[in-house]
């Protein structure tokens, strides 16, 4: 199971300070530069508006099963967080595609640090992945307590 | 890069015969068996209705550019598809959360092939991973013609 990187996303972060909480939360731009040997593998992509990005956590540090998340004060299970300090360390972003120009793709949405490994690009299809009826666990508390500001300073690097 | 399974996915799925397509689809019941060492993690995930689960397609064929997807006749790029044969075949299902038990997490919606290695298993978070605007690409036109029967036979083995 050895990961190959299949390109780099570039993005305004150079550290943790300002990323976004999430790729929802984020009007920033950033750029997928696909290795060129991929770039047949972008045809008919474009014509989704939402792309789901995989990529290596590259500055995450070391793994703990408890973690302190952003929105709360209290420590949670790592695998109910989205922490990028993880055994295996992938981040997942669902971003806004703007464009694919050769083997570049512009998108909008960015929440990851700057020269992050791509992994894989899926298209986001609403069909599929949407799910209207979830429920957020103890987020859900976090959320209405903190309304939907995601500012706070705690925030995980690059979560994932 | 390296990756280490830090758990096994199972499912009655042997062969990608009768997979469904998507975890959407599927109202086929499986299990997580997360290694004792990570246990801890799951802490507080309980509390969510659904799950993120990564995993290696570790029976996936070799990856081609253009594919041919099961729900149209023409090739298409490849990360236009969920076609589990990709550079890095990691998969992404987003099921149905039941009951931890342990460190076994059983789970509905299973599409992944029997023995699959667990990656990751992140919370779905409705407010960060839902796109009610999402559009489907070429996948709308095919969603279209064939309705939602799902059930075509040319479809992937373990779509992800």
């Amino acid at each position: 199971m050895n990961l190959k990187p299949i390109g780099v996303i570039y993005t305004p972060f150079e550290t943790s300070e300002g990323v976004p909480i999430q790729s929802i939360k984020s009007d920033t731009l950033g750029e997928v530069k696909l290795s060129e040997e991929y770039k047949e593998g972008l045809e008919s992509l474009d014509g989704f508006s939402h792309i789901i990005l995989l990529y290596w956590c590259h500055k995450a540090g070391s793994t703990s099963m408890m973690v302190k998340p952003y929105l709360d004060a209290k420590k949670h299970g790592l695998f109910s967080t989205r922490a990028p300090s993880r055994p295996n360390p992938i981040g997942l972003s669902i971003v806004e595609l703007l464009k694919i120009e050769n083997s570049i793709v512009r998108f909008k949405g960015a929440d990851m640090l700057n020269g992050s490994p791509l992994l894989d690009i899926k298209p986001f299809v609403p069909e599929f992945d949407n799910r209207l009826d979830a429920t957020s666990g103890w987020l859900s508390k976090a959320f209405k307590e903190q309304g939907s500001s995601f500012t706070a300073d705690d925030r995980f690097e690059g979560d994932a």
